[in-house]
């Protein structure tokens, strides 16, 4: 894969698009600043909606960061889904950032398991968590 | 895949372990903080010694944010590669968590651009990125 000297054709992806790639996908990941800075992790997630849904166990970070949340202040998060070809040299990518909160009510708790959301990141707690999109932005790259 | 009710096996995986599943990797997932909060964004990569090596064109939030760093205070970053086996419900994912640096001197940009650093996350600039990990963390999920 050296010497490829020309570039690689870029192109944004409108969000219907993002939308359509977001709806197929299985396994995203999530960003979010840890204790020790910023984190990416692997979730199975799905949609409802405009939402992304996904179960985690993370552990201490996500939950303690998601309590700011409950006093108010919204807890960014960026949950990102992509596909790269790397023997063509192709593939997209697209980004949600919006605001990451627990789902409590028993009602969307039985919904998420009915999405069946499996966990990957991490252990045996159940911390069902929406994120609510306010960006949705997608780019493709095509090797040339 | 409805109705899985037993937990998955988790486990952490040690530093070694990581390193060695991070030098087989070609594309990783660097977050950050830009100024619509948290990002995440596909990267090809190589490994060069204990740093991740990266080249991007995110535009500006990484470049503006490195330069914070040039001011002295570190920019922190995560990088994340991870392998995930839906079918079989299995996975892992590796997260290096450190501060990113320009690589600017000639003897480093020829370095990088021995080592193929394909683009893939946008345009045609060609910024490369040093991470300098302070932090290495892994974990293995398998089905049960």
């Amino acid at each position: 894969m050296k010497d490829h000297d020309t570039a690689p054709v870029f192109r944004e992806l409108d969000v219907d698009e993002c939308r359509r790639l977001l709806a197929e996908g299985v396994i995203g990941r999530v960003g979010f600043n840890g204790p020790d800075g910023p984190v990416v992790l692997p979730v199975n997630y799905t949609m409802d909606g405009d939402t992304v849904l996904f179960r985690t166990g993370f552990g201490g970070p996500m939950d303690d960061s998601l309590d700011t949340g409950a006093a108010g202040l919204e807890f960014k998060i960026a949950f990102e889904v992509d596909h790269i070809d790397t023997a063509a040299r192709e593939g997209w990518s697209v980004l949600v950032q919006g605001a990451a909160h627990r789902v409590t009510s028993e009602d969307e708790l039985a919904a998420a398991r009915d999405a069946a959301v499996e966990p990957w990141a991490g252990g045996e707690r159940a911390l069902h968590i929406r994120v609510v999109p306010t960006r949705i932005t997608g780019r493709r790259v095509r090797g040339s």
